[in-house]
């Protein structure tokens, strides 16, 4: 098969460094001489920068705008988001209009920092974009500052990244390049994960979980949404289920259903994972089972597979049927083995 | 052991395609209305394009000052590198001064069109420096453009970046990214390398060992030069050995020597070589073997031995003394067995 694709690698510099608050203010200053932090946290670094708090989930256009006058009040020339994706999703707003480069601090695996996509929302509708300039120049990577993250989030955040890696193999613009990022990913959470759920308190599985996130979100942005992504989307769309948890529910049922037609990509995720592959990661760290447990009526699945469907991306190995998908909705929705 | 490094991810878009010279235009045509192609060889590519042909290895000052000259009067707004180390390191030569953006396109394995390190020679005395400018911002690899490359060449330019893999596992920046990236290359070459010989008119052995040679680049621009590198940058320095082959020759020695060492990333190297490992692949390609058949005599390896010693990387994961140092460059030079 001959190699074909077109890969673009985007520039940030990542910083990996435990107990990095000086660092952080070292990176800070390597762009601009008036930081401005958002966060809703008081945070220990850059005590004398002005602070903006307001940080909603999912990016109201109304909270963006303020931030912009915010910092514009400020003079701020450059932006610390200290936080989740919230945080994150608002530095980039504040970013896409003003293009005052972000160092992002994240507390948390959901990768934002990572990516050039940027999210609004308007009258409970979202909007998301690509623009180089949300891309955060720097991310420094503090694992003591996840730790505050409890382990059930912890756990189901970083299958969300995990899912991220897998689905990268088959994505639309899935290549060689974002495949090996992807690996290396499931790599690190496999390894991280179990040392979490064991030591919660410990910062080595805390680390790798933050590394193997930042791999997914690089794997994520590279590649595209494949279909693992595109029935997450469509679930939390139609029937709000929690993000990460559906994530983490659904990703063996479309590895079965993948996996086999693509031996190569199988074989190396199955390296990837270690001697005790995903079922044997998912066993340890205790992952959620079944979607009926986070909200999905059985009564749901009919329309749930027709919306999947509509969505089903050209790149997926396998053709993907409404009989396929309502049953692999089925066995998630119960947490049945899936096959 | 704690996770902490910092990584610089350098953007860049890379296009993999046979039979690129379409996509050549439309990528030049997204940076530039007025390119100048830069290359010894005619080109179908661009053929009403300004061409500047008097390419010198090793980029002297006269030339790159005449190229600079070439693309003034031609008032070029994108430079287009077709050939090998020498082509693209023109068109860096004339990017750091003007600001052009470069499509590489390259024709060998040396891999110069995936780093931002430019190099000038006066008076006979090489200058290399780092500078963004220079880092091409495309990359067209069509394998199509390798396959006049003789065969005992693409070999030893293929062992040569599968080094520059080897050595990025303990370079003075090595970190999980450089390496997994590094990890992918050894991979690519070691599938592509025995295809190139086994089948010299082939695609798909070129196509792969141009991909490890692109990775190999990357990992080395982003880990530095470790133990390996120093050695042949000496024994060609002082001895004036060809770069390739002394690489291919050397590597295996090396590996031996830090790999227990790094248990991990020894046993990830041998799980990327394949079944075979190192030894096997060097068997298949007929690897060059002993640095006397390439101008190293027994008399020189004192005083080889006594310049690598102060040139070893702190980073080196075992101590390396003169008595190390003499017993594997005289190993390297009978093409003896490693040990």
């Amino acid at each position: 098969m001959s190699l074909s694709f077109t890969h673009e690698t985007l520039p940030q510099r990542v910083v990996f460094l435990p107990d990095a608050n000086q660092r952080v203010a070292e990176e800070v200053a390597r762009l601009g001489a008036r930081p401005m932090v958002i966060g809703t946290k008081a945070d220990a670094v850059l005590p004398d920068a002005p602070h903006y708090r307001d940080v909603v989930m999912h990016v109201p256009v109304e909270v963006a705008e303020r931030a912009r006058g915010f910092a514009v009040e400020n003079d701020a020339d450059v932006l610390v988001s200290v936080g989740g994706g919230s945080a994150t999703g608002l530095a980039k707003a504040v970013a896409l209009t003003t293009g005052l480069p972000i160092v992002a601090v994240p507390t948390t695996y959901a990768g934002s920092e990572a990516t050039n996509v940027w999210g609004l929302t308007k009258n409970g509708r979202k909007t998301t974009g690509v623009d180089e300039r949300v891309l955060p120049r720097t991310v420094v990577y503090d694992a003591n500052r996840t730790l505050s993250l409890p382990v059930d989030l912890s756990v189901a955040s970083g299958l969300n990244a995990l899912a991220h890696c897998v689905d990268s193999m088959w994505a639309p613009r899935t290549d060689p390049i974002n495949q090996a990022l992807a690996l290396e990913g499931v790599r690190a959470l496999s390894a991280g994960l179990p040392q979490v759920v064991a030591a919660p308190e410990g910062i080595e599985g805390r680390e790798q979980t933050l590394y193997g996130a930042y791999l997914a979100a690089v794997a994520f942005a590279s590649a595209g949404s494949g279909l693992h992504h595109k029935i997450c989307h469509v679930l939390g769309g139609m029937f709000n289920l929690p993000h990460a948890q559906t994530h983490a529910v659904v990703l063996p049922y479309v590895l079965v259903l993948n996996g086999p037609a693509v031996p190569e990509s199988e074989r190396r995720l199955n390296d990837a994972f270690g001697p005790e592959g995903l079922h044997g990661l998912r066993e340890r760290v205790g992952a959620p089972r079944a979607l009926r447990d986070y909200g999905l009526r059985e009564a749901d699945i009919p329309a749930a597979a027709a919306a999947i469907l509509a969505v089903v991306p050209e790149s997926n190995p396998v053709p993907v049927t409404t009989e396929i998908l309502t049953d692999l909705l089925h066995r998630a929705w119960a947490g049945e083995e899936p096959k």
